[in-house]
C-alpha cells in the first residue's frame, strides 16, 4: 500500500523531495531528540496524485486518522474533544519554498464545543476567541476563498465602535462577536456554513495547499526559476503550541552565528506572551537572546544546547524558531541559515578553524555572487543626507559620487583636473569609452541591464545606473531635470547606487571595499577577518580548479589591474578603440580610399600606432599570454550615422547649397556601407577579407612588437585571434596570411616568431563545423555574446526595450541569456564545438571570452563542458578564480544563484 | 614494388580514381577490342608522391621504359627511331576535369634527326615541319614557361613576310625556319637548348602535367567545387595517329545519339585531311557524319559498330573522338557524353523503351536543375530583333515581353486593361508585390541573386533581371536610360532575358514552355516526345520518393496553381501580405492603439479580412493540410521608414513648421520602433506575445473559417505554425491561447476543429532544443531561409553588394548558401532537430518551407536527414517532385549540380 502519510519520527532531512525542506527538516530534529510538537507530512506524492487525478488517494483518509491519533497518543489531547482540545497548524512545504503558495493555517480544530475546552484549558478567554477568528479568517480566506478584506472590513467596524485602533482594544465579547459575523461572511460567500467538523477542516486544508501548487504566481515563479512543475508539495501537519500563552510563555527566532557579521556565538530575539508573527512583524521590541536567561535560565540553557547540536548536526549556520508554551522549549522549524554575502566568508573560516567542515566544504559554501558584492564601494545608508531624486536600473553595482559632465571630452578633461564626475549621457556609444573610463560612474536616461553603458560599465566594474527614465536630460541646455523639479547643472553634485538602481542628490558618503583594497595591495592580508577569510578561500580555489582565468582587457592599465587581481593572461585584446580619437581620421582615409594606393597609405600610418599599444600591453604582461583580436566591428561604426547624414544633406538642399566635396565622399561611403542588419552585416574576419591589408598590417605590428620585446630580452607571448569565423576557409586564409607576415617580420628582425593564429567562436556555424576549423586553428575562443545573439536570434541592443521585459513577466526568461549561458542552446553549442574541436586536434586551447566568462553559472557550465579557460573583465577575476574552484568540487559547488 | 605505370591493356572503366577519367576510358576501350592507339597511364598515385616529395618515385623511371617498349613493339615503330619514329601525345586525365590544368602535348618524340624520318613515313614535308614547329610551341609554352606569344609573333612575322594571312601559305621550308626560330626562342627564354631527346621530352611534360595540378587557377576551381586537393591527376601517354596524312585521312567527333533533341542514331561531324583541333574549332565546314560512308564506307561501318557498341556498353549517350588515318580507324576517347535538358528526358525514355536500362536508371539520368530549364520560356534567338541594352543578373530565369511600368499601383492598373508590363524598380520590396504579381517580369537595377526582387520572382516563377546597374533610373521623370543613350518611357517596349540577364529594347518573340503547358492541362501527355518523357518520368519520381512536396502560397491563385503542379498541401501560407494595400491603415491603427481599446478596435477590423482569405485558400485546397503561418516580419515594416521621416521633420522644423497629430504619432512610434538589426528584434512570435491579441486574431479567423467550411461539408485541414519560436516557453504560451480559441469558436460553431499547432524551426536554438519543444508541439518547419541567415549571422538583405561576390572569386563559397542548403553548418542543425524532435514526439511530422525546399541537392539532404515534406514555390513543385523521387534512388541519385 502506498505510504502517503510520514509521522516526524518516520522522516529525516534528506528526505526534502518526499517531504519537502520543512517537513524534512522537522523530522530530522524529532529523530535527534530535540523536543518538536508532534505531527505529520502529507507527502509531495500524495499531491502529485491528487493534482493528476482531481481527487486524494484512496488510502489518504485513514492514514491521516492514523497519524491523528498518533499526534493525540503524544500530546494527551483530543481532535475535537470538547475538554482538552487538540489545535493544528497545517503548513505547505515543497522542495523548494515558492511564493505564492499557501503559507499556514493555525488553531484547526477550533469550533463551537472546542473553544470552551480551549478557554478552560488556557483560562484566557480572550486568547481563545482571537484564537477562534483567525481560524475563520485564515481558513476562510486561504481555503474558501473569501475575500479577505470582507473580515477586515468587520475588525475595523468593530474597532471603529470603540474608537480603538488597535486590536488589543477588542476584549474577548468583542471577539466572540466578529467571530459570529465571521461565519456569517463565510456562510454568505460560500453558501454553506464555516465547517465545524475539525477533521474536515484539516482535509480540506490539506486539498487547498495542493492546489496552491498551481496558483498563477507559483507557476509564474516556477517557469522564472527553472522549477519543474510536477514536483509537487508536501503538507505539514502539526501540534499548535502557544508562546501567548501568558508570562511564563514566550516565542523567538535565532540564529546559531550571527548572520550580518559571521562572528561566533548563538543570536536572536524573543518576545514574551507572543506569537512567532509578531517578532517577525515588529510590533513589540523583542529583545536580544541573551536575555531569555533572566525570564527562564532553564529554557535558556535548553535552547543553547538544542542549537550548538543543531549547528553540529547540519554543520552550518542554522535558523531557528522556537516557543516555550508555560516553561515547555519546542522548536517549531530549523533550516540552513541564510546570511550576509560577508558572514559567509567569514563563517566559512571559523568552521574550518572549528573543525567543523574542511576547506572544500568552506569553500562550496560561499560563492562568485557575494564576493562581487564585497568588491563594490557601497553608500554608507545612515548617512544619505541628499533625498533620492529617482530610481533607474541597476545596471552594475557600486557606489559612485561626482560632478555631473554630459560629454566624454569634459568627462575626461575634468578628471585629469583631479575631479572625480559622474557621466550622464542618454546612451553612451563606442565612442564614450574615454568618458566612462575618466568617470567614476555612469548614469544613463536610456537603456537596460544589457545596454551598451550597464555592459561596458559592469565590465569596468565601474557604477552604473541606467534607464533613469524620469530624469529629463537637456544636452542642448546641458541641464538634467528631477522628477521633484530641481533642476542639476554641469558640475554639481550626485551620488548614484548602481546596486539599488538609485540617484542622490549631493554626496553621500561611500565606504571602498576592503577586498579590492587587498587585492591591489593597499591593506595587508590581517586587515581584518573578511580579508583573511577571502584570501584563504580564494588560495583553496587556486589550488583545486582546473579552469585557468585570464582578463579581458584592451589597455595596459587593464593588463596591469588584472595581472594584481590574478589573471594567468589576456584572453582578449579587442582592437577597436584604437581606432578611435585621433585616429579615426585615419580611418576614414582608409574606409574612403581610391584604389590599392590610398589604403596601403592609410594602413601604413596606422601601422606604427598598432604597434605602439601593443608593445605596451606585450610588456605589461610580460611572460603570459596575450590574445589579441583583430578588427571586428563593422567599418560603418567609424563613419557618421546614416540618417543624420541624410538629414543633413536634405537641410543642405533644401537651402540650395551642396556638400563639399570630402563631406560628399564621405556621404557616399556611409551609403555604400549601409547595412539594414550591421551585426549580419561586413564585419569581422569579413573586414579582413574585403579589406585588402587590413588585417596584415595588424599581424605586422603585433609581431614587430614581439620581435622588438624579445631582441630587448623580453617574453612576449601574443597570439593572432580571428574574429567572426564561420567556415574554416575564411581562417585558412587568414592562416596562411598571417604566417606570411611571421616569416617576413622574423626575417626583418633576425628573431624566432611563435604565435599561435585562433579564432573567436560566436558564429552557430563556426560551432557546428569545429572539427574542421580546429583542423586548422591553434586555439578557440567563445564569443558567448555574438554566439547568445546569432543562437538566439535577437540583438542586444535591441532586445531591452522591446520585448525583454514582457519575456521576463511571461516566464520564458528567469535570467537573460546575456547575463548567463543558457545551457540548452548555447551551451549545446559550446559543448559540440568542444568536443568536436578536442577531437580534431588534442593541442586545441579552448576559451571563453564573452561576458558569460565571469559569470558564476556559466563558469560551472564551462568547466564542465570541457573548457581549458575562462576570460573576463579584470575585475571579475577574483570571482572567475572562485568559481573555477567550486567548479572543482563537482556536485557540492553548483549551487550559484 | 608500388605499380605507378598501367598499359592500356591493364585498366578498366571504373578506376577513375587511379587513371583518371580519359585513362580509364581508354583503357576500357582497349579491353574491348575497340582500336585504341597504344599507350599508358602514370597514376594519380605518382602525382601524389611527386607533390609530396618533389620528385618522381624511384620505380617510374623504369617503369616508362618498359611502357614505352610496349607501344614501340604494338606500333612497330621506335621511340627516338630516326627511320621510323614513333610519336607520341601525353595529356592531363584527372578524376574530374578541371579547367586551369594542362592540357595537351602532341608530337612528342620529334627532333632534328626523327623529323627526317616523318618525313620519310609521311611523304609530306610540310606536315612533318609543321608537327615539329607545333611541338615546340606547345611543349615550349606548357611545359617549359615560355611566353606563348613569342611563338605566335615568329608565325605572324613570317605570314606578314609573304603577304598571307593563313597558315595554309607557309610551305615545308616556311615552317622549318619556323621551327629554327622557335628552338631560338626557348634557348633565349630559357638558358638551355629545346630538348632533342625524347626520352626527356616525355618525362618532362609528365611532370609539367603534375604541376600543372597545383596552378592557381586549378585550386580555386577545387576549392569552388569542393574538388579535394590532394586527388591528384593522372597522365596519359599515347601513340600519335594522324588524321591529317592526306586524302584518305579523317578525324572527327561524334555521339551515339543527338545530344541536342535526345533523337535516336548517331550524330557527328568529320573533316578529311583534319586534325581533331580543326573540326572543334570550326575552320573548314565540318560534314554530317552520315556522308562519311561515301568517303570510306568501310572506316564508317566500323565506326557505327564501335559506336553501337559503346553504348551498349556504357548504357548510355557516348561522345567520341576518332581518326582515320590511311583507312584505318582510331578511337582516341570517349565519356558518357553531355546533353541539353531536352534531351536528357526524351534519351532516357527512348533507353528504356529500348531495354538499355530501367525506369530507376532513367530517373537518375535526369534532374531538377535540367527541369526547371524546361519550364522557362525563352525567346527566340535567331528573332532578336532588337539589340540587347545592357546584362545584370540573371536571376530568375525565362524570357519576358511588356512595357515598361515604374510602379506597382500602374503595372496591377494596365495589367487588369490587359497590358503585359515589366515592372522596372530600383529595387523592390513587399509593397511591391502587387506589382510583381501582376508584371510579367521584373527588372531591378540594384540588388544580387538574393535580393527580394530576385528571390520573390525566383518564388512566383517569374521572370527577373537585377542589379542592371548600367541603366540609368530616373523615378521623377519616369525614365530609363541605357548605355547607348537610348531613352524609355512608361510604355515603351522592352524584353528581358532571367537566363541570360540580357535587356534587349522592343519585343522579341518568346516560346513557350511545353512542359508548363503540360501541367497547366493545356496540352496532353502525347503533345511531343518531351512532354511524354517528363510526365513518365514524374510519375515514375512520385512512385518512388519518400519525401513529400508541398506548395508555399499565400493565394487562392497560387494554391490552385499549386495542386496542378502536384502539390499535397501547402506548407507555407503567409499572412504578412494579407496586411498590406487597403489594410495598410489598419494595421498602423493596431501599431499606434495607445491602450487596450485601440488595439482590439484594430484586432476587430482585421479579423474579418483575415478570415475571408483563409476562407479563400482552405477552399482550394479542401481535402489537403494547410499550414498558416501567423504574422512574422517586424511590425515597422508596415510603418513609413524612419531615415525618410527623419529627414521629412528636420525639413519641416527648418521652415518653422510642425507635423500635424497623426503624423506626430506615426513619428513617434517609427522612433520606438527603430531596430539597429531588425532581423534580430521584435518579430515572430515576440509580435504574438508583445501584442495582445494579435495571433489571437489571426488563430480565431482560421479556426472560424475552418468551422464555416465545416458546415458547407467540405473538408478544410488549416494548421497554424508560429513563427520564430526560440524557446519551448514561447511554444507553450502560444499553443495554449490557441487551444482556447479553438474551443471557443468550437462551442460557437457547434463543430470539431482538429488544427495542429506547431513551430517553424528557423532559430539556430530551436534547433538545439528540439526535443523540449517537440513534446509540445504537432509539427516542425525548418525556415532555412533564416536559419541560414542565424547560423551563418549574414543577413539575406546586406551580405550580396558587401562580400559575397569577393567570397566567390576566395573560394569560400561554392554556391550561395541561401541557394542550396550548407550541409555542415545548417544541415548539421535540420539533422539534430529531426532526430531530436522525432526522438521526443514520435509522431512529429517535420517539413522545410524555406527556400532550400525547391532546390536539388538540398531536397537530397532532407531526404537523408529524416524529413517528411519539402515545401516550395508552385513552380518548383514538379522539380521537387523529380528530385525526391531521384533522392529514394540513394546515391545512384544524389548527383545533382
Amino acid at each position: 500500500m502506498p505510504k502517503y502519510v510520514y509521522d516526524f519520527t518516520e522522516g529525516n532531512k534528506d528526505q526534502k523531495d518526499l517531504l519537502g525542506g520543512k517537513g524534512a527538516n522537522l523530522a530530522e530534529m524529532t529523530n535527534m531528540g530535540i523536543p518538536v510538537p508532534p505531527g505529520f507530512t502529507v507527502t509531495t506524492e500524495a499531491c502529485k496524485y491528487y493534482l493528476h487525478h482531481g481527487s486524494v488517494p484512496d488510502e489518504l483518509a485513514d492514514q491521516v486518522t492514523a497519524a491523528l491519533s498518533q499526534i493525540e497518543k503524544n500530546t494527551g489531547k483530543g481532535f475535537g474533544d470538547a475538554d482538552n482540545p487538540l489545535l493544528l497548524s497545517v503548513r505547505s512545504g515543497a522542495k523548494f519554498s515558492m511564493p505564492g503558495m499557501m503559507d499556514t493555517v493555525l488553531n484547526i480544530g477550533l469550533n463551537n464545543e472546542t473553544i470552551d475546552g480551549l478557554v478552560a484549558l488556557t483560562g484566557n478567554e480572550r486568547f481563545a476567541w482571537d484564537s477562534y477568528r483567525r481560524l475563520i479568517h485564515m481558513f476562510g480566506d486561504t481555503v474558501l476563498g473569501v475575500d479577505g478584506e470582507l473580515f477586515e472590513d468587520v475588525m475595523d467596524a468593530e474597532k471603529d465602535a470603540k474608537g480603538a485602533t488597535n486590536d488589543l482594544a477588542l476584549d474577548a465579547k468583542d471577539l466572540k462577536r466578529v467571530t459570529e459575523k465571521y461565519k456569517a461572511i463565510v456562510a454568505e460567500q460560500t453558501g454553506e456554513p464555516f465547517p465545524d467538523d475539525p477533521r474536515t477542516q484539516v482535509d480540506l486544508a490539506i486539498k487547498s495547499v495542493f492546489d496552491s501548487w498551481n496558483t498563477d504566481r507559483a507557476i509564474l515563479y516556477r517557469r522564472q526559476e527553472r522549477i519543474p512543475g510536477d514536483l509537487g508539495t508536501a503538507v505539514n501537519v502539526q501540534a499548535m503550541v502557544f508562546g501567548n500563552m501568558g508570562g511564563d510563555s514566550y516565542t523567538g527566532v535565532a540564529f546559531t552565528r550571527d548572520p550580518a557579521s559571521g562572528a561566533q556565538g548563538a543570536y536572536g530575539d524573543w518576545l514574551a506572551d507572543a506569537q512567532g508573527e509578531d517578532v517577525v512583524a515588529g510590533i513589540r521590541n523583542a529583545q536580544p537572546l541573551v536575555e531569555l536567561q533572566s525570564a527562564d535560565q532553564a529554557a535558556y540553557d535548553d535552547l543553547i544546547d538544542i542549537m550548538a547540536r543543531l549547528e553540529g548536526h547540519y554543520r552550518d549556520l542554522c535558523d531557528i524558531e522556537f516557543t516555550i508554551e508555560r516553561g515547555k522549549l519546542w522548536m517549531l522549524q530549523t533550516r540552513v541559515g541564510k546570511r550576509t554575502a560577508g558572514a559567509a566568508f567569514v563563517m566559512a573560516g571559523h568552521m574550518v578553524d572549528e573543525g567543523l567542515i574542511d576547506m572544500d566544504e568552506a569553500l562550496s559554501r560561499v560563492n562568485g555572487a557575494q564576493l562581487t558584492q564585497l568588491m563594490f564601494p557601497h553608500f554608507d545608508a545612515s548617512a544619505a543626507r541628499g533625498a533620492a531624486l529617482t530610481t533607474g536600473i541597476a545596471a552594475s553595482p557600486g557606489a559612485a559620487v561626482g560632478r555631473i559632465v554630459f560629454d566624454s571630452d569634459t568627462a575626461e578633461e575634468w578628471a585629469d583636473n583631479g575631479e572625480t564626475v559622474i557621466l550622464v549621457r542618454r546612451e553612451t556609444t563606442p565612442d564614450d569609452l574615454k568618458g566612462m573610463v575618466a568617470a567614476n560612474g555612469i548614469l544613463t536616461t536610456r537603456g537596460g541591464k544589457t545596454s551598451h553603458a550597464a555592459v561596458v560599465a559592469r565590465g569596468m566594474g565601474k557604477t552604473c545606473v541606467c534607464g533613469a527614465e524620469e530624469l529629463e536630460l537637456n544636452l542642448a541646455a546641458r541641464t538634467l531635470k528631477a522628477p521633484d523639479g530641481s533642476v542639476f547643472n554641469q558640475g554639481d553634485l550626485v551620488s548614484i547606487d548602481g546596486t539599488s538602481g538609485t540617484v542622490f542628490a549631493g554626496e553621500v558618503p561611500v565606504q571602498d571595499s576592503p577586498v579590492v583594497q587587498y587585492f591591489e595591495g593597499k591593506v595587508a592580508v590581517d586587515h581584518d577577518p573578511l580579508v583573511s577569510a577571502v584570501h584563504r578561500l580564494l588560495t583553496h580555489a587556486d589550488e583545486k580548479r582546473r579552469l585557468r582565468v585570464r582578463a579581458n582587457a584592451d589597455t595596459p592599465d587593464d593588463a596591469q589591474r588584472a595581472r594584481r587581481f590574478g589573471a594567468e593572461g589576456i584572453g582578449l585584446c579587442r582592437t577597436e578603440h584604437m581606432f578611435l580619437g585621433d585616429r579615426r581620421q585615419l580611418v576614414e582615409n582608409l574606409i574612403l580610399a581610391d584604389g590599392d594606393e590610398g589604403r596601403m597609405a592609410a594602413l601604413d600610418a596606422l601601422r606604427p600606432m598598432q604597434k605602439g599599444d601593443y608593445l605596451e600591453i606585450l610588456e605589461a604582461m610580460d611572460g603570459l599570454p596575450v590574445i589579441v583580436r583583430l578588427l571586428d566591428p563593422p567599418l560603418h561604426e567609424f563613419l557618421p550615422d546614416y540618417t543624420e547624414l541624410e538629414v543633413e544633406w536634405a537641410l543642405a538642399r533644401a537651402k540650395g547649397a551642396r556638400l563639399d566635396d570630402d563631406r560628399a565622399r564621405v556621404f557616399d561611403a556611409v551609403h555604400r556601407m549601409h547595412e539594414q542588419n550591421p551585426m549580419l552585416g561586413l564585419r569581422g574576419v569579413r573586414l579582413g577579407l574585403v579589406i585588402e591589408g587590413l588585417y596584415e598590417m595588424q599581424v605586422k605590428a603585433l609581431s614587430e612588437a614581439a620581435a622588438e620585446l624579445i631582441k630587448a630580452g623580453k617574453s612576449p607571448r601574443p597570439e593572432v585571434m580571428i574574429p567572426l569565423t564561420a567556415t574554416v576557409q575564411e581562417f585558412e586564409i587568414m592562416h596562411d596570411r598571417s604566417e606570411k607576415v611571421f616569416a617576413e617580420v622574423e626575417a626583418e628582425y633576425g628573431v624566432t616568431l611563435d604565435i599561435p593564429v585562433g579564432t573567436m567562436i560566436e558564429v552557430p556555424r563556426a560551432a557546428l563545423t569545429a572539427g574542421e576549423i580546429a583542423e586548422q586553428a591553434e586555439f578557440f575562443s567563445f564569443g558567448t555574446n555574438d554566439l547568445t545573439q546569432m543562437t538566439w536570434a535577437f540583438s542586444r541592443d535591441d532586445v531591452e526595450g522591446e520585448f525583454f521585459g514582457r519575456y521576463i513577466e511571461l516566464g520564458i526568461f528567469g535570467v537573460s541569456p546575456f547575463e548567463s549561458i543558457d545551457p540548452a542552446g548555447v551551451g549545446r553549442l559550446v559543448k559540440i564545438a568542444t568536443d568536436d574541436g578536442k577531437a580534431a586536434n588534442t593541442d586545441l586551447e579552448v576559451g571563453v571570452c564573452g561576458e558569460h566568462g565571469g559569470d558564476p553559472a556559466s563558469i560551472h557550465f564551462f568547466d564542465a563542458a570541457g573548457v581549458d579557460y575562462v576570460s573576463c573583465s579584470p575585475f571579475r577575476v577574483p570571482v572567475a578564480r572562485l568559481e573555477a574552484g567550486r567548479a572543482a568540487l563537482g556536485e557540492g559547488g553548483s549551487d550559484t544563484r
